[in-house]
């Protein structure tokens, strides 16, 4: 992933180096397990461990491109590495690696890293929730407009707005546990998981030390419909940011201007107009959503390798294992702040969801007329003929509002008094169920 | 779909006359639901039901286009449906849908259409698991050999790939209880979610007689990352049936030949060559992974609905929901018919196992090697100029065979006895823990 | 494809008659190809064609069905269409498909089919062009505010916007000629394309006669990077579809109202909300755009059949061949009756462009500043200043307007005068080279 | 891209200091433009030339850091950056960016590094296509067994095999000059595209001196269908890739061996089991297309932005231009190289030929029976008949070929003599049609 959308902690563990620490890790507990076992002697592991610990500890730059000329010459990674370990721990490195194949080293040892890459989206997750909660407790009664189809519906509240993007990420996030489940795996089980040469308590031992599950069954490979899963779990999260971007794009358009991304002093929102203010960082994300998604085709496509295993998925996880994750998680970060500094407009929501004339409250009227008797079809007919009457005098001075509008149809004024409509479209019956819905979400109101 | 891809049951519940009884049956329980609050009166919900739910039931064809003729003019589904239903229950149809908004119709019926599309999926995914297991018994230790990178690997047995097929495809069970979960969910809230006309209470009621659990929070729709997270759920199970197909397509080769599809009396493999037995239906099954997996990406595109919704999701669903469903229903069913009468072919996998003159058992001669004191850069070079030789040989008549060619190598000879090798390649070992993998997966061996 | 999104002569192409019709005139286009070179009796194609000509033509549904019957005993689509054929051709019978092996016939069709569907594609994006150059001469000097970021930018013209909607549907055109030229091949070149058994100019008198071009290297199919390439050209021009769908989208919001979907006499824009005009159609559009081109991921993936070919492409192409052209055709059909009958309401326009103060006019505040000797950044921070103090008291009563704010900062009016910025910023100079791009566009202006 | 998978050429069009001197030679031809045009005194075209050129030739890392710490403050590249050369120009640095917009810039220097990157992408396609062009005409004659759906089908020459992945690769060439044509445009058209602050002849003379065209009409940015169409082109490419890449990774497989990736002293199959040769850079290859195929779905979702642009399109883009160019380029040279070192063992593809006993000659037989009056279906039965004998009898010693069944066989030998059975399957009829083939393909034969 490109500088601009990388965050160090989540880089950090894509890391040429950070991965042959890993490799190393699981080598050196394989070792240990088969001297517990008698495999190989005690001696041999802790020499591993001792002598190798301190090498792969140290892997830097250099060491990094010393073990990939070895590559150039063995066109093999893991046995590049092996060699270059070998180098620092001498004559016992001999028994590392016993009886195992090199995708028990890179499988495991990209479960390791997805699932500490889950963990840093997963607090990611846990920010973003805490503060899409903050902002709807605080909005939870701010009146805004509800839009359909982008046209004005019924009041809601911009709280109730924001209490159903916390539901989704609370899915999401809910969904990116699960996955992270999924490839919580081990594999040590040999070149096509039979355990010919490896003891299958080998694979207990190391996925115990590491924190993860043994594979129940692999071939060479732990099977890629758990990868292709996890790709997906990122996928639907990045959908739900492109869906709150969009919220906020919407509402930042100049005929809206309902909230605004935090404008930074010194920022300059175009090299030309120097009145603009973009909701840049929420078009951003959308961006960032297209890109996310996007890797999870290959990701799918990864699943049917050959029989036992063929080398395809390779290419495809070296790319986008660091680059689904660092941009959703460097998305998340951003998101979170967005929201958290959001500027918002209580007066403009108002003023907007009074400007067509109070046409918006049209179903309250609706209902009332049914219910004081009129059929379903002549009260829509009645209630639309007012609302379109209001429309279409919008702007005009003197135009009559949709309550003078209904009024003066002598249909609706023989069931329903003035008053009676007054009731009726109180905006008091809009808020009612906030509360409901805020335990639903929250658990607290 | 296309009916060549179509199975009844799923089918049906994709019929826009199934369509127009659920929407039906939502609208009488709201309308029971509304009674029992005494929102309306209890005749007008027994009319409903009472003169509507014949109604209903007779939807035909005939009936279907009697709506459609009204959609013509009303442009609006759910209205012309209401007004159809209005037409037999007579002035009380005014008390239907007091309240509501389309979508709670449309969406809470696209979740029961959806959780019993998944409920047939479960059970296709139930037959086939017990294809793939009694297959696996069958098959737990009959030789094969492993193939990595399509290329002889070491011994495996024809029971333990199976297994890993029945393992992923437990999983996509798993996956897919869990997606039916997520899509599970009722609304009935009103046109922004805000219940300002409908009481969370006709929700629940309607939920609970459906089987639904309530949506916590819903625009005016039931939010989309649910449906987004299903048809990811398919699209991993279908990369799953490509994966096995894959295997039984790679296993047919003419210079394979392990297995087969079952060839019926009267098939004809080519209008031009009459030899032909072609794996068709795996073929056919690798082509329909590829169409489920398709539909995944307008799926997830449908997330970031504008504001409280918009309808850009709906097309997209009409022609989705039943495609990737009908597709996957017919996909687990020809693949389970394939797996009970896959035609195995046990002396072929013998023979194709001992076909490259041993040099499958080289790394078990590596770690023979190494454990006699060799180092493991020697061991590899022994062992790689032994593998090299016997490759080059194959097929020469009086060419050496791997065993031949390691005992000839005084480096290997001089730390391992002819007698030693042999121990070291012993196939029983191969197979030791054949039993561990089958308890993992099946709970039993 | 869903009735819903079906036009009858897109549908046509599709139909399975259709499609053994078109079988039937290859092979007797084939057979009097043959019959020309000597290799079969001229009787025979004779036979061929005046037997079974009739015969194909007469293909209905209850044929249909007595094919799919003789199908389903010999599993092989073609030889069951061989066989209905002989029925009533008789002993001549066998002298047609000689040599020819079914993709000789079923890639022939679809390519016979492809183009057909391409011809109409075209024909629709020439209503298309037409109507949307209709509307941007109409209004071509219509101004209205142009919008980065969803912000107001500088004033523009709203012909000037159709124009680039025409420009990019052009390219589209000109793609989907290029992508029809791909496809327009016709191979007969038997089982493994080595024209072994049927003579190369069987193929070159077929194509000639079907007006397709004879495919240079077949395998035993064409190959399927043209028809990749087809599916992407269909997904550009959905694309391009989504683009003007949204812009109307975003215009009918109820905060901008510069334009709208026609709304027809009786039609009902919600259930709930009778006052609900809503865009419908270009929502409808933004959907069918996801599915088209969701259809281009399985066409890249059939791209890679195994050796001479494998089967897996057919399934797919069964399902996107039709769904993705007929989807696009109704597509494009509804949205040049969408952009024909779209109201415009350039008032509306007027008054959204000056609703921000003026400040949409500050590049060209910059401008004069720079060029009257203020340097760049002091130029950009006395504009920015002031047209973040014109934001600022947006709706304010008395709040000073962009020119006021100017005229108000000593440091632009130390080297700008009042008259000098209203010739800086006079509206005519934003217009001047509408001409220019219409001519570029059009060839006229 | 990961460096793995990166060549220095085509990563150094897409460094951070290529970028920014692109934008200043955007910057300098457009200011020379207006000094032509008389809207910007002559010195200060001269001055930004003069002094501005040695100062973005001399941008390496510690440029790039300073601009991007600019950039933090302003948030906006284009500014930070005019603000770096800004400092080196002095003040007539004012006169740069006249008019403009920060995508005039970006979108044309994205144009210019796309052509660039296009550029080399062909030339890479020309090496591929000259080493299977020199492979297939190597090959031109040498048998091999024609398969499709993975079963022996008829004879076919390795040449023809090549010849057909080099008329694909031929046309992917054609798409992508195509392609580039279509995004080698160049936009200098001001905020919203109407040239109102900025001359159209400014957009003329820097296109014209960027080898590139104008774009006819532009909104802020140049159209994003072309960005689409190009990178599907390349999505098209690498789906021949993989189709290739298939091809040889069948080829090596143990069972087969017709073909082999050339194997380097040094090189490690694998760590567990030295006697493995596997084919990683095919299966690499088909890895890397499913990357560059994924890259075309963001791509084109990126069309349909909103208004006269968003900038959702950047983050995407900032990604996948560089990425799906690089790795396309690696994936060509990768393939390349493969092909012109690829071992063919023609003695192997001979004995595989014949491995099925002679069924493979079944067409020819069936043609001969036909033709000697035999009816088809009775040719067929006779003939599937024997084939199936044959199969049945495969490796059993003693087990009766094909011939010697059809000769068995009363209902064949009545009407075809021994004599007249050879002359019907001489395999030099097989082969009779390649030159047709290769003149077709390469316009020699």
């Amino acid at each position: 992933m490109v500088p601009r959308y990388s965050r160090p902690q989540m880089e950090a563990i894509w890391s040429p180096a950070e991965r042959y620490r890993i490799w190393f890790e699981i080598e050196a507990l394989a070792a240990e397990a088969m001297a517990g076992l008698g495999t190989i002697p005690a001696e041999a592991a802790k020499a591993i461990r001792d002598k190798g610990g301190p090498r792969a500890a140290a892997i830097g730059e250099a060491e990094v491109a010393r073990i990939d000329e070895i590559e150039r010459v063995t066109r093999h990674d893991v046995i590049a590495f092996l060699t270059f370990m070998s180098e620092g721990i001498g004559p016992e490195a001999r028994f590392m690696h016993q009886g195992m194949t090199s995708s028990d080293v890179l499988d495991t040892c990209l479960a390791v890293q997805m699932t500490r890459a889950a963990d840093l989206l997963v607090a990611d997750l846990d920010a973003l929730l805490a503060a899409l909660k903050a902002r709807a407790m605080e909005h939870k009664l701010t009146p805004t407009i509800g839009r359909s189809h982008g046209i004005h519906a019924e009041p809601s509240t911009f709280g109730l707005k924001l209490a159903g993007h916390y539901a989704e990420f609370a899915r999401g996030r809910a969904r990116l546990v699960a996955a992270r489940a999924e490839i919580a795996t081990c594999a040590i089980s040999g070149p096509v998981g039979t355990f010919a040469s490896v003891d299958p308590r080998v694979e207990e031992f190391v996925a115990g030390r590491l924190g993860l599950a043994v594979e129940p069954v692999s071939t060479q490979v732990i099977p890629r419909d758990r990868h292709a899963a996890f790709f997906c779990a990122l996928a639907v999260v990045a959908s739900g940011i492109e869906r709150l971007a969009t919220e906020v794009r919407h509402l930042q358009r100049s005929e809206v201007r309902e909230a605004e991304e935090y404008f930074h002093p010194g920022q300059k929102g175009s090299s030309a107009m120097p009145h603009k203010r973009n909701p840049v960082l929420s078009e951003n994300l959308t961006g960032l959503a297209r890109l996310v998604r996007g890797y999870a085709t290959p990701a799918l496509e990864n699943v049917a390798l050959w029989h036992e295993r063929d080398i395809s998925h390779s290419s495809v996880e070296r790319v986008i294992a660091p680059d689904a994750t660092i941009a959703l998680d460097f998305a998340l970060a951003r998101l979170t702040g967005m929201m958290e500094k959001l500027t918002i407009y209580p007066q403009r929501m108002a003023a907007n969801l009074e400007s067509l004339g109070g046409v918006v409250h049209s179903q309250k009227v609706l209902l009332a007329l049914t219910q004081a008797g009129m059929s379903r079809e002549d009260s829509y007919a009645a209630v639309q003929r007012a609302a379109m009457a209001t429309w279409e005098a919008l702007g005009t001075p003197g135009g009559r509002d949709f309550r003078a509008n209904l009024i003066a149809d002598p249909t609706v004024s023989a069931v329903l008094s003035a008053a009676a409509l007054e009731t009726a479209i109180d905006p008091a019956r809009d808020f009612a169920h906030v509360d409901t819905v805020f335990r639903r979400v929250f658990g607290e109101a």
